[in-house]
């Protein structure tokens, strides 16, 4: 008998007829307690005392839960290879930037991390240095210049830099459907200075999607979408912290109500309009040493 | 200038710049603030603060953070119009029961509620009383007759019964993708004296689905995928309450270790096997009248 043997390897399990509201939380709990993974054990612990208690706290109905299973469905069908709904989600509530923050604890003088963001896409083209990475997308012209150095002063020689930005209509490359190429997108390596140059586009404000259920969710809670201008970097060297952040556009409306909560003072720069009407942006990356 | 224009509608808003993981939460909440439905203002400022102390009581990495969109972007892809793979998470995290029992203020006397599941479908076939609902289903016959009533005694003519159920091989009909046609599930009308009749197979215990992230989550937490053998049901009569719940088998190896925690001593009821082999099972469900 199958169902016999398989009843006879939970002889040691918990009781859990006749749960109420009061006993259940104590029951999930018990339940886990054969997680082998410690770290596992804590977090699924934690997860389940405050999923309880959130219910718990407003005291949430029936048909309440079932919109909200409903809501993270939704969620689920809009991701995509170029779509995190997800991460849209955990961005606009703060989640997102509170995990970048907290694990921020890099000396002071090294590059503040913002957050990943949902549009970055693995396999971005590799561009020489000098290169317009732009590849087409619209846009105001801008020269990127600067450096890669470690907290010491140490130039960090080959260091990866990948870039990604919307166009001059607020959107990413992947966000058009009949576009087959990456634009305003690129890896670069640094030279054996750890200094770098590229072309590309003027950053804009845009608002982040509002076409799946994020923007909803907005609407619903008269938020706005927008997120000041800005690059997105990945910056990587031997030996040091892979950074995650962004370079902000001083000036932009947008810097001190960011719907995703990124924004840090620091990582705010000056896009320079030369005569001529073309930008440079200057910017110096510090990367953090890894733990020995 | 558009963004001029937007940024003008949220002059009102807060300042955002240089949040820390001691501050996020309360900029969050500020920006939930103009949130025009007092409940949804409600529901989001407790998940809020919920989700970011799930975070800070666990330090949160951003590898786990990014486990954790990865984990719901496959419970997401894993929903389909036949499989619920959110409703499972709630599940098996208790979440649906919790919420079942909180909503749960019945007096004495009536029939209790559990957990919806994730295999109903909408556009059960209709049967007349006396069919076999089971339709073609695997697994022994069973003869299932009751009574529908109000807490006062009153019969409840022509009550609506929905009735789904897994086979001897513990799958429900939807679980099979080359099944063009519903098995072990359909609607009936009590008569006017509220009663029922349906022939069946008899339940049996099944593990809930394992081949996807909830089954992932099962495996790594040491935790076994079993339900007890249970019929569902759906039961709803004019100015009454409309029930879901379930009725379990008596001496079902699982009814003390049920995987979403859903058993509830006053549900469980006895299989009669007759001597030429066939099973008959009684069972009254007693309605709560609707707030008046």
């Amino acid at each position: 008998m199958q169902v016999i043997a398989a009843a006879g390897r939970i002889a040691d399990s918990f009781p859990v007829r006749n749960l109420n509201q009061d006993t259940i939380t104590q029951a999930v709990l018990a339940g886990l307690a054969q997680t082998p993974e410690p770290r596992l054990h804590q977090l699924m612990t934690s997860l389940v005392q405050h999923l309880h208690a959130f219910a718990r706290d407003t005291r949430l109905t029936e048909e309440e839960w079932k919109f909200g299973i409903d809501f993270l469905t939704a969620v689920g069908h809009q991701c995509s290879p170029t779509r995190q709904e997800f991460i849209l989600l955990s961005d606009v509530l703060g989640l997102s930037m509170l995990t970048v923050a907290m694990n921020q604890d890099k000396p002071a003088g090294c590059t503040e991390s913002t957050v990943f963001g949902p549009f970055h896409v693995e396999g971005a083209p590799r561009f020489e240095l000098g290169a317009d990475v732009a590849n087409g997308a619209a846009g105001e012209p801008c020269l990127v210049r600067g450096r890669v150095r470690s907290l010491d002063g140490q130039p960090l020689a080959g260091a990866q830099l990948e870039v990604w930005q919307a166009d001059a209509q607020g959107k990413y490359d992947v966000q058009y459907e009949d576009l087959d190429h990456a634009q305003a997108r690129g890896i670069l390596l640094a030279d054996a200075q750890g200094c770098f140059e590229f072309r590309t586009i003027v950053a804009e404000p845009y608002p982040i999607p509002t076409d799946g259920p994020v923007g909803e969710l907005l609407r619903a809670t008269h938020r706005h979408p927008w997120r000041p201008a800005h690059l997105h970097f990945r910056v990587a060297a031997a030996g040091h912290e892979t950074l995650v952040t962004h370079v902000f556009r001083e000036g932009d409306p947008y810097l001190d109500s960011d719907a995703v909560f990124g924004v840090r003072q620091s990582l705010v720069a000056d896009w320079v309009r030369h005569p001529d009407g073309s930008f440079t942006l200057d910017y110096e990356f510090v990367l953090n040493r890894s733990p020995a």
